[in-house]
């Protein structure tokens, strides 16, 4: 996010057609709470659809496809923070790693799809468990970064984007960005 | 949450096949982040998913098929709130839904998948956007229910399961929950 260091997500183990869906949403999580890049293994379908949405609705926001998602992992200069139910409870981890960050190392956040194999596990600072019970790595990513921004990414500011919505009680307004 | 007034997670407007895995995360991520109950739109393949882990893993947590979602919307008593990217702003609202929850009411937090009719706009209490940025239905909610509970669901305990997760910081253990 705009004056922290940086954070990227790298989305594990997509595997084409049947994991589409919940990549793209891995990674129009990751825009819009606050991340400043993902990174997917081979998924270029999903990150063609972030892509749009961040040309629509504002980024700074960068998407890659990588096809050697464990150098990701390995060249990372920074802190590495794998999401997993087995991990250590996010509330006792998040203080430390939230520092770390504001201490300026860039932060990648690596969420897996289905089974992460051992290395990972062994290349991570912190395996973190957002709860350790099954559930989604959308919603683990979600509440890790809201929890890293403590908040703040909700009033993040968009630069360069076609059109914005305006918050209301009732309805849906959607305005071009010049216009307001 | 024990001990609190009743939590329970609307999900519409499900697609048979297109939505299954979506849904199924919607329910764990309800099942995990707090909520006592989960009411799914004709959703019986999800349920099962949702209720298989809540058997193994324990509750309690309910998992419901519905014909009419919007009679349960309808009949609710209590605080409806629908979790949308065109609602005020979830930093705004949330402190005043926290207080009604608080004060013994029930809250239904209704997710769509694709397009909600207008007539759910209008039927909820609050139109939430956690974010007005189009992310995840999924992420939505986790957020929503971390700050609805203020991290409060992280510390449950959960019943009658059969086992569970010991939180590591590298590996995985899985015991049997009276063997610990």
């Amino acid at each position: 996010m705009q004056d922290d260091s940086e954070v990227a997500v790298l989305r594990l183990g997509h595997r084409p057609g049947r994991d589409n869906r919940m990549t793209t949403h891995v990674g129009l999580t990751a825009r819009a709470l606050g991340a400043d890049r993902v990174i997917l293994d081979g998924a270029s379908g999903p990150a063609e659809t972030i892509e749009d949405i961040t040309e629509r609705f504002g980024g700074p926001f960068e998407v890659e496809v990588t096809g050697s998602p464990k150098g990701v992992l390995r060249n990372w200069e920074g802190v590495v923070v794998h999401l997993t139910m087995y991990g250590e409870r996010v509330q006792d981890v998040e203080a430390e790693i939230r520092e770390r960050h504001a201490s300026g190392e860039p932060v990648l956040v690596v969420v897996g799809a289905e089974k992460v194999s051992f290395d990972v596990y062994e290349a991570a600072d912190w395996n973190v468990g957002v709860t350790n019970q099954p559930h989604s790595e959308v919603a683990g990513l979600a509440v890790f970064l809201d929890r890293l921004f403590e908040g703040r990414e909700l009033d993040r500011e968009w630069e360069d984007a076609d059109q914005h919505v305006v918050p209301m009680p009732t309805g849906k307004k959607v305005v071009p960005t010049e216009e307001e």
